[in-house]
């Protein structure tokens, strides 16, 4: 299947305009064929000896997401206390979620046992099913900014309050927690690169070859 | 800035026709501004705190290639080893890398002090920077799909062996090793699909609502 050149610009425009979104969701609904496009797409990743580790719990209901804010809230108060005193200030002013503004959540897991101790492709990396749930959650991600959806990754949770609040059995990995939603707009460029926390590296310094020491 | 109805459906078809590639590589050169276009994506996925904490080793060495090669031999006899016998059979028979037919070869790593100690959105949840270089991973991955190259993740060789190999230094976690190159074709389905390996599952099997007890 040929990939056209117009095509592969659309591809680079989702990629370069995908954002990690906190505080522009609106509260309309999403449809939910739209929801089982970007679930699809998501099932749709790549996966370790084609595991499919994951599955996906949809949060619609508020005493739910209200039950995750406060998850954030206990973790995002421990997190304050680790920064030095000015990024602290500067920490405190930053809005790191929207669980609650979002018409949807999802969390994404990872179950490590679906298909037996033995996967092709995990033998020497027990790694690799954790990530394929990653490659999900990204596709996900794609996926719903193709549809201009917004998505947040709330990272700042403990994932044992994520597993009790959504009844994830014990054996079931947490991967990521989503907020979901139609936004007012989108930033041109990462909020934590406006805000002047950290600049963008420039890519030729990332990029080695055949030998860590060589670079161009 | 909004995505077309046409823009998603190319954003779609990518996701759905991206295959893991390892038989189908032919040796053809990729262009240097192709592979620049793929690692300035992998470069724009999402990173915990603005971390970026990915490096890309870009191998076109015949030598280090077959150092590589050998790394996954290593640990190809070792999994052989740990399938029941008929599982074993099969195992055996399919084709899991193409590191020196692939033009080219990415070593994806993750930088865990890139910035700090103290990291946003880290603070809960350590594994969060990992996590970050398996989204430039999969966002690589797309853009070369996007490009009508094959990639194959080779996940069969121990870690150890790819620091040494490429000289990655003691404090930085490789994450992936990729193969990439212009492909014969593309498979319609994954291979261990196709090979009756696993099925795929159905989505609705894996899509909870609220509470994981909750399914449609």
């Amino acid at each position: 299947m040929n990939i056209t050149d117009e095509e592969k610009k659309a591809v680079y425009k989702t990629i370069y305009n995908r954002r990690d979104t906190r505080g522009e969701f609106k509260s309309d609904d999403i449809d939910d064929e739209v929801i089982s496009r970007i679930l699809d797409a998501a099932h749709h990743a790549p996966s370790v000896g084609f595991m499919q580790p994951w599955d996906f719990v949809v949060v619609k209901n508020k005493e739910v997401k209200e039950k995750i804010k406060d998850g954030f809230q206990v973790a995002h108060d421990e997190a304050k206390e680790m920064f030095d005193d000015t990024r602290k200030d500067v920490y405190k002013t930053l809005k790191l979620e929207g669980i609650t503004e979002a018409p949807i959540g999802i969390c994404i897991t990872c179950d490590r046992s679906r298909t037996g101790d033995v996967v092709i492709g995990r033998t020497a990396n027990m790694e690799m099913d954790l990530y394929s749930s990653v490659c999900a959650v990204q596709t996900l991600w794609l996926a719903a900014r193709a549809e201009n959806l917004g998505v947040g990754w709330v990272s700042i949770i403990h994932h044992d309050t994520l597993k009790e609040v959504l009844n994830i059995p014990e054996h079931i990995v947490p991967i990521a927690y989503l907020c979901i939603g139609k936004v007012d707009f989108f930033h041109d460029k990462p909020e934590l690169e406006k805000a002047g926390w950290l600049p963008r590296l420039p890519l030729e310094q990332l990029v080695h070859y055949d030998s860590w020491e060589n670079k161009k």
